[in-house]
């Protein structure tokens, strides 16, 4: 019982190890979309999002049923709470994905903004960071936790960045105004999927080190 | 024990309504902010954070101890778990409630927009979602549940119209351009209050009915 339950267990993280591979694989795609200025992309964004859907209902659903077998011992059962936990968060990420795949999907039917501005740089932190926190997560590896944590200051600058570009942009070039706000609705979802993906290095420090860290790395995002 | 037990479960649902309570009326406070032109509100509602962060804690902490105590019995699992995930999603409010703060505190200090925009009806919205969404959940009541799911669909429409006389008001005046920026942002907090308010009715219908309601109702907000 003792070894099944462990196996259990190492199943449903393996599991949420999928889902969070899905989801990374969404972001990617809906940036692709417009880099690479395709409808198929952003095809595939909403395709994706069906399958990451059900998969976090069988997630939710084998963590209950393991909840239900746990001996009272306070580790396991917070394991499986942040599973469950975590499994909300990558399903929100992946609803992220799929604004980001929209606003691109209005960005590629008009002319380019024709100016450099750091979202492409934006939205690999933001990637790196989603996959650092499960890494951190499966592992249990505080150090890399912590970097996790540490990059979320990078995210928001560049997010103050992007928002100067574009008041600046939307100042000089009335017309431009929709696009470059279209933009900046991109760069907000990348700060929140860089948000939730801090959430998941607070809570592997948590239960790593039984220390409670939430809100005191707080940022609000916008 | 097993009154115990029943009484303990009680005492939990009571802090979450607490907790509620505190959210709503940080939401509230963010907005008389703005229409107040009140600096006294701002410092109310970051004050009131600390106190949100605090009682999350605590009720995270409360319900893994009974998670602990919990006979395998399906129904009470369920309703503590999704107690966490409640009060996770409450204290993100918080989080939103203290970005509308940080918005207004910016709009005080500028002039004022002089034109009619429908954040005031959305903030009343947003807040009677909230409110109802947790009613819902404590009284386990499916009818009112559904009544927040469909308010939804207004928060959105407000979204909607806020977004094409922001997008307006920048291109007839530049000068205004941060200004809207900001009443924008404020509409895009307000609006994942909702979705918040709204993952707390598909809960409730969940617990009540067993079935699951979850990505029927989505709306991935912007």
């Amino acid at each position: 019982m003792e070894r099944h339950f462990a196996e259990e267990l190492n199943g449903l993280k393996q599991k949420l190890f999928q889902m969070g591979l899905l989801v990374e694989g969404a972001i990617e795609k809906s940036f692709e979309a417009l880099v690479e200025r395709s409808e198929d992309r952003v095809k595939e964004v909403l395709e994706n999002e069906k399958v990451i859907n059900q998969l976090e209902i069988e997630i939710d659903e084998k963590g209950h049923t393991l909840l239900a077998l746990v001996q009272p011992m306070a580790r396991d059962l917070r394991l499986i709470t942040m599973v469950l936990k975590i499994n909300t968060d990558l399903e929100r990420m992946g609803d992220h994905a799929v604004n980001i795949a929209e606003k691109s999907q209005y960005l590629i039917g008009q002319p380019s903004l024709g100016i450099d501005f750091p979202l492409n740089d934006m939205a690999d932190a933001a990637q790196k960071m989603v996959r650092d926190a499960l890494d951190c997560f499966m592992n249990e590896n505080v150090d890399l936790a912590r970097k996790v944590l540490e990059n979320d200051d990078k995210i928001d600058d560049y997010n103050d960045t992007l928002f100067t570009d574009m008041v600046a942009l939307m100042e000089k070039e009335p017309s431009a105004i929709r696009r470059a706000l279209n933009v900046l609705m991109i760069g907000r979802n990348l700060e929140r999927i860089a948000d939730l993906a801090n959430n998941i290095a607070e809570d592997t420090i948590y239960l790593k080190q039984g220390k409670e860290v939430r809100h005191h790395f707080e940022d609000h995002g916008s």
